[in-house]
């Protein structure tokens, strides 16, 4: 048999830990045979969201953590001071080989901090962005980064561009995967400072399948793979993406409760309405993943439930088995 | 009787002109008897367009201009070259006051270009953003700057903000609007290196309302009625809520489409969804308008039809009468 993946969960983090994050995780061990984890929190609280699963024991173990960093706290400090925190000790155990992934609802920056000072870079990688899967009209794309790393430099953009093609070639089997940069034009003149300094780096990068600029209008068609921007403009994508479905969402269910006639349909179409949003529901695609570490750090949503915790999970499966840090520090160190 | 409003009409610029662009300004002026319109474009055809309608001939001209500026020439050159364009013709008439504002669905480059190096920036006015109203579930707000202006500066963001300010209070009728910063996090210390040193201008900027950091999943809420930010962050945001939407919307319509029990729900609910969707409809809003300039200018959708051809020439009616540009001149003036 080959050798278990070993995951350190953060008991503790997210607004619906302990008792989703302990039911992600059990769901996860149950679906997956080939995973082993580790619950890092408070022991006894654990213990007890334990109890009300059956599950093999053999491939759980509960790490017992005192600390809690808080949502608010500013992140280096807490990582600096908080050693006995659910975050710091589960980072501790992939930095230390004890643990090849860390799955996380809580505090994001504690995460990105800790990603890059315990677990660490891989040689040559300059920051780690973080990139989430979302949903588009052809499947998914890979967003990157979606917000570690603000006021990137073009060299930057370039190794997101390589290790997102990476990840999308091997996490989700899409060969030679196509790479758009953000831009507000389709024309290699516009955009930016900073996009039109990349974008010749991009298009003479031999590694990578570049297309050239996408603009945001276009990210929902999903015409690119991936999708590379600087973490500010990252970040504005995502939440827009949640955002304007979220509120469009709102206006329609409001809409259907306004005259029986609406009421009526709106009860016929809810099973098939159901159906093909889900697919728009970022909880099914896990958390993301912090790429160019020597470890796999993935960042669930705050709000996360055990679907999302699970999923999160899995993935790690596939990340750790098909080598993915390894595959990334070569694409990187393949730069002139 | 007051002095009508003049408005220059860029009858070739856009997809759909100049078909609907002249049946929109013939619109708009059955509408409103405060408005004169000049349709500027190839005399013969636009003539042969107005024949189909009638109207006020009284306040309405056509001023032969036999040049067009296609979407994708470099408009700094079209704009110097191209003397007898529509674009360049219609500008130079509200530079010599022969019309209050401009309205065009034609080249975006070549309109903001124009309106800089034509009509002019008022004194004291750094950087004339482009700002089009978006909807939210509390209306509207105003999203400033959507494109102008790339890689801005903190004073810029501070002038966006003032002149955001005069236009809610003034042409939307909100009053004390509430002025919040794009950002990807809700506390004063996150954000990037732009955002960070303009939080505090604002923060002590006595003439705005300024209500602090508005993470972008918060902006189709309306949580802020003037929503600030650099350029290409907000293109992203502009881009991002039109295209979310539309391919929302298009998911939802396939799923109708694919079961009995569906499509007849899908009937039931037609004429309620298109009601509430119609707030959605960016076209309801008029085109974006370039604030800061010595006249009036507003930037279209490319694929424009009448109707929003229409509720732009009106929003000139409203921004000229109540002297926008004069109450910007004096909001930016106050600066110390």
């Amino acid at each position: 048999m080959a050798e278990l993946v070993r995951v350190a969960v953060d008991a503790m983090g997210g607004d619906n830990a302990p008792g989703e994050v302990v039911k992600g995780a059990v769901e996860a061990l149950n679906e997956s045979d080939r995973l082993k984890i580790f619950l890092v929190g408070k022991e006894q609280i654990v213990k007890e969201e334990l109890s009300k699963y059956t599950y093999d024991t053999n491939r759980l173990e509960v790490v017992n953590a005192t600390e809690e960093i808080e949502m608010a706290e500013p992140p280096v400090m807490a990582i600096r001071t908080k050693k006995d925190s659910s975050i710091v000790k589960a980072m501790f155990m992939v930095k230390h080989k004890e643990a090849d992934a860390y799955v996380s609802a809580g505090s994001t920056g504690a995460t990105l901090v800790g990603g890059q000072v315990i677990v660490g870079r891989l040689k040559g990688v300059e920051r780690a962005p973080l990139a989430p899967l979302i949903p588009t009209e052809n499947g998914v794309s890979l967003l990157i980064d979606c917000g570690a790393n603000v006021d990137a430099r073009p060299s930057h953009l370039v190794q997101f561009a390589k290790m997102g093609s990476v990840y999308m070639e091997h996490v989700c089997g899409i060969p030679n995967p196509k790479v758009g940069i953000v831009n507000i034009g389709a024309e290699e003149e516009k955009g930016n400072a900073l996009v039109k300094e990349t974008f010749p780096l991009l298009k003479n990068c031999p590694e990578i399948n570049f297309i050239g600029s996408v603009e945001a209008r276009d990210i929902p068609l999903g015409v690119a793979d991936v999708i590379v921007c600087e973490a500010f403009t990252g970040n504005v994508i995502l939440k827009m993406y949640e955002g304007v479905a979220k509120t469009l969402l709102k206006v329609v269910k409001k809409g259907l409760m306004s005259n029986l006639r609406a009421k009526i349909g709106g009860l016929l179409i809810k099973p098939t309405l159901k159906n093909v949003l889900k697919d728009y529901d970022t909880e099914q695609y896990g958390g993301a993943p912090m790429l160019g570490l020597s470890g796999l750090v993935v960042k669930t949503h705050g709000s996360a439930k055990a679907v999302e915790v699970k999923n999160s999970i899995l993935q790690c499966v596939t990340f750790t088995e098909q080598n993915i840090a390894e595959k990334i520090q070569k694409a990187i160190s393949s730069e002139a």
